[in-house]
């Protein structure tokens, strides 16, 4: 399950800006650079941090870590591209919450990237930089969300080549925005498939179900709140690097991030009725049983009494006629007994009329 | 039921505006087109899409779609009517969210209709374009649900032909919106019909009733709350295309989505409480188990002792004046049911004076 | 009970401002018209609907429609006064919102006023007009809620009379809201009296009673927000026909209105926390009647089980010592009947200790 | 306990300002007067409404009533202050909302004061005037709240006789406000109290305390939510009366209230969790109940089986070697006593393995 | 446990700024003064409260108590360095809510502390006065939260000793925010471990723990939240002594404010899930009691029965072959007893089909 609490931070007082090295951060992190304009692609070695590229006029650079990088690095890309220090802070401790800060010199983004992994959902950091020539993004883990975006930027035709970093910027936040639909696929399927079996066979485990749901759904929320009201600064701010002919391809990410969140919120306001059904079937198996159990005592009590009764020895007392004559009478027995399949017969037609037998 | 997740999107990362036909989506769109002025209405055959009509000077067009296009349909009609590539993507994509987005040279409208097939609610997206002398409306499904307005307009006599292709729109939306009077009225007569059932005779398939509304209430508050935002934002925003004679008319739409949403709101609540007194009848109906249960018990088990008591075999050792006496005296037998007799009695009158019969 | 759903509405597509007579609407509209100035009062028979008065300079006209008046007349009063379509739509199709609707030649407003019919809310629908020198005043139902602002009016001295129009709408305004006191004041003590009654002896019937007020609670609040957002609005905005000196008056107004709603607000607070009373009552009947259940049976049990063991047959075997000697003893059957009564008052003595009995 | 209805109103329809005498309302006000300035304090009696003191140049003047005038004192009072006839109509009808009513001439106040009575809540009601060179304070109920601030402005030497006449306002609401402290302070006490007996030994009648508890609450609320309101409104707008010097006083109280709003939401909080805890107490305990009787039924039943088997009279049949052989053996007694036993034992081993016993 | 009311205040109606001592404050502040520039630092001894040092031009004064000083000593501060005397008396009233008051002559602050003492949450009250050149910083208790921040001063390096005194006062609010992540932490952890625990093996006293981690939600809630207003504020308003550059900084400390009330959130919510869960869990749990009582109950009565009947005493009438004529035949016994065990497992068989054997 996704943790909690999932954000590295350092120790109270500690002074702002300080990149120490995680324990417990295993492997390097993979990063790519290309630089294209609107003519052609170029992908570059990235062999060395001292030697950044720098993008000639009209050129725009990407550079995409997947994992994050050590603190060396990440004073490589911070002096090189001037990049602000509580930035690289931000990158190196993860787990922080989507934000926007605009620094004089370039803009930083954090978002989180939802995704199910075998089923469980998890969230992905992403850092991202934007420059007025450069966009840096930083993707934690091993699987590159970007792959895609890379492609169409390779194969070039649409619009993203033509246009500047900004266009990149909101192709990438769109990436991860979009990231939401299948995993909210999901969990519809798995509320709607929990819900037709709840009013048909609920049984035990459900609950335990309808909690990891109700779980996910609140991690969901948490990042797309934030994210949401991210994009809507993007958009009506009069942030640097960002051109207004982008602001229209924001909106309509805004549109999928609104959409996202009405459907986390339909989603808990039904698994909150889901979980009302489940414990309203857990108070109706128990009317059923205690229905049985009065049914089953009511029946037999009375039938126990009778042979109760008739097994006293008061038949021992041979002087009285008042000593249990129906016990000397010739048909006693069989009366009795037919005494008593008529009393059981009788409370049966009984529980019928109250409607106790199902 | 209606699904709770039903968008259709692109995989993440996929170039905006893409406009990729769906499997699944079967049937060809029925397109009809209708050109009017104040004095008359022409309607056109629309057989091809390469030939799409143009309205002269003083002259509205109003081209209805019944059905999604398909991508090359949707493509002309872009090109024609200059409609952005991202609202075309939406047109493709069903299952969006209400919004409202304007472009430089039209605006784009989304909307979701509640309707009631089979006493189940569907929301039918339907997606309207407004330009300078034309409105574009594209409605899923197989009804078309602007008959009435299509008559109007042929009938003339109303404004609606006196005026331009908003005061359309206007028409358009309101009746979008009226459209879920007479599902709220549905919806409330079932919740009344519930509720009286409820305080007289509550029984286990009401859960599930009382789940399916509050479900439904959900999905169409998911469609009710941006719609109203949107119809305010129409009246109130400097919108090219959008004649300020027409904002009363809106003003009285939006006069209804708020009532609507008033509407919804309160049987949420209502159905909210006859969760809480359905669970307190279950729990009042075990509490009438449990009592018919335990009267039972009560009076049976002190008579099932004594029957047992009597059935001992001390009366064998007939040398002790000690053992059962109260079985050689000639009259033990009548006067041990007797008492029995009256131990049951006793214990019903106790259990009437603490209200416990009934 | 009031209804949940009672707006009337024409078929979604109808054309604005449509007037058509709603089936089962039965009996004729009361029509009474005063003309006052500072000094005196007219009132003016109003025969019929095409001779309406006028009032002269200085005059204020007041006419009352007790009913809802037919299309008919509707549309002879919207020519006279000059209403808008929308407008008299709005006043034929009851069950509005209320709502204020400020047009260019008078002022619409649409209020409910909730009343207690037989201890039971109903909410009437008032349509309210205001121009320059004219008020009209239309209600639904039979009781005129409006008589005492009419006896004030004739008796004159008071500042109705010196003021004009504007000062009447507010009288009649504040005579609506004010009609929720008596309302809040009987549910007020409903409230009190099932909350000692809760408290004391709970029983079955209050969560019907409880639901019945939380539903009248949902039911008022829904006419009381937007009221008090309509006050609000007449008294900040600058409409046409409202006097600065209305203000102050409005103001108080708006006061009972925001009192009212804490009022509602605070009683569903109150009807909340009593349905966690009753439902905890019920649970604790329920461990009531199964302490009792437990009681009994685990006294009885061990007692039956005794009796049932000095039943068996055994001391049919005479040739062992083993077989039951102590039925053979003398005193046998007297100490099994002590210890019998040994156990019971042990058990019981063990329940008192766990303070299960009581 | 306070009442959930406490105000007194005309009846709907009456003219604004109406100031009748209540029913039912005992007891004269006990007025007084002082009239002070930077270096001395004047008492002056009070004996005749119509002879009320006049300030002189410099000096302020403020009267206390104690209880609430009639109507006649309330007119004198009226006219000789230029006080509003709406605002007087208030001060007649307790049980108003706190509010801030700016009139030209003055500024009226509306309070509530919550105050401990033997434990239990009431609210006073407490209206104040300020004009330029006046306060009015009227206070309901026999029970002088300001006598601390009359002694500081006797003794002199602070900032109350240094200022002027809104200074004394602001005196009085702080008192007003810290009222609700000694208020909080004890709820938090009896909170507390609940929270470590229903973790340790919950009863029955706890869910009347906490009922109480949230009903106190949801009253304090209804009074601080308006007041604090009415103080950033004080603090904020540009009244006429108050001097700049007194907003950072002002603000002092205002954080005040805002502190006790966040004390009652967090009480709130509280006692909802406090609830669920009880109610999970209720079930743990029938849990228990259950237990022992399943305990109990479990070990009996078998064991009153075997005595009835053995009770048969099979062993009448004495020529059939199947008929009970047990019994004839001779150690059959012993050896069925010593297998109840054993089966007994192997209930409660099997019990205490799945955790039954405790 | 913390303590719900925490405040001190004094009797309603006591003079604003009045400084009494309060009693049971046990223990005198410890006072540090460190005088600092961008070069070097100094500690000064802070004997005695009259001699309070003074920074020279272009020199920072930070002056620390640990513990709340005394009348004299906050008497001496405030004329010292003008601090307003309501500042003063909320210094000696711990238990205030976060506030930010801006004095003409300086800033002043108050903020609580999040801390784990043995594993239990305490709020610790800290005060801060920002002036030009110094930093007043007062906090209860013993341990002093800001030794790294006086280890980062005295050795230099970084940004802290170069800029003024609005950056310590920023690296102290910084620091007092970050307090909360460890115990955030310790609560994610709490939490996970009972939600692993709760649906595997829940028992009994995990409510107490829910109850205990909501609680401690709450009271940080109640410090968190208008810390982060407070932080928002410094950021916005153009306050005295606060300069544009430190701005950035504080943006960091608001969202790592808005980080931990998005954590406490997502925490409530997944507490109120696990409540439902456990209640959840409680009421199967009396299911299978139950189930276990019912399937033993409806097995052997009808055993017993028949032990009964055949016990009863109709043999004895030897004359009548319709007298218990089975007991009569050889092989009734066995038979009998094999008809006993054909219905117990004939029962279990059709309780295992309904499910009811776990």
């Amino acid at each position: 399950m996704a943790r909690l609490f999932k954000k590295r931070y350092h120790r109270p007082g500690t002074a702002p800006g300080t990149l120490a090295a995680h324990a417990g951060r295993e492997g390097a992190a993979q990063a790519t650079a290309i630089l294209y304009d609107a003519r052609k692609t170029r992908s570059l070695p990235l062999r060395h941090p001292k030697a950044l590229p720098v993008p000639t006029l009209g050129e725009q650079l990407w550079i995409h870590f997947q994992g994050t990088p050590d603190p060396r690095q990440l004073d490589e890309l911070g002096s090189h591209f001037g990049l602000h220090p509580l930035a690289l802070e931000d990158v190196a401790n993860t787990g922080q919450r989507p934000k926007l800060d605009p620094y004089e010199e370039n803009l930083f983004v954090v978002l989180g990237m939802p995704e199910l992994v075998n089923g469980e959902l998890h969230i992905v950091d992403i850092n991202l930089f934007l420059g007025a020539d450069f966009v840096i993004s930083i993707c934690e883990g091993a699987t590159d969300p970007f792959a895609e975006v890379r492609k169409r930027l390779e194969n070039g035709g649409g619009r993203l080549r033509q246009r500047g970093a900004d266009f990149l910027l909101y192709a990438l936040i769109d990436t991860i925005v979009d990231h939401a639909y299948p995993v909210l696929e999901a969990l519809g399927e798995t509320i709607e498939a929990l819900e037709i079996e709840l009013l048909e066979r609920p049984h035990r485990d459900m609950l335990g179900k309808l909690h990891t749901i109700k779980r996910e759904l609140i991690l969901l929320r948490r990042q797309l709140w934030p994210a949401r009201d991210l994009i809507a600064q993007l958009m009506r701010a009069d942030l640097a690097f960002l051109q207004s002919e982008t602001h229209s391809y924001l909106r309509d990410t805004h549109d999928h991030a609104v959409q996202i969140i009405d459907l986390i919120e339909s989603y808990r306001d039904i698994t909150a009725s889901l979980i009302d059904v489940y414990l309203s079937s857990m108070s109706h198996r128990l009317n059923d049983i205690m229905r049985v159990l009065t049914v089953i005592t009511t029946i037999f009590m009375p039938l126990t009494l009778i042979a109760g009764i008739y097994g006293m020895n008061f038949v021992a007392n041979e002087h009285s006629w008042w000593a249990m004559p129906e016990i000397r009478t010739p048909y006693g027995y069989p009366v009795v007994l037919l005494a008593m399949v008529a009393i059981a017969v009788g409370m049966l037609a009984l529980f019928r009329r109250y409607g106790w037998l199902k």
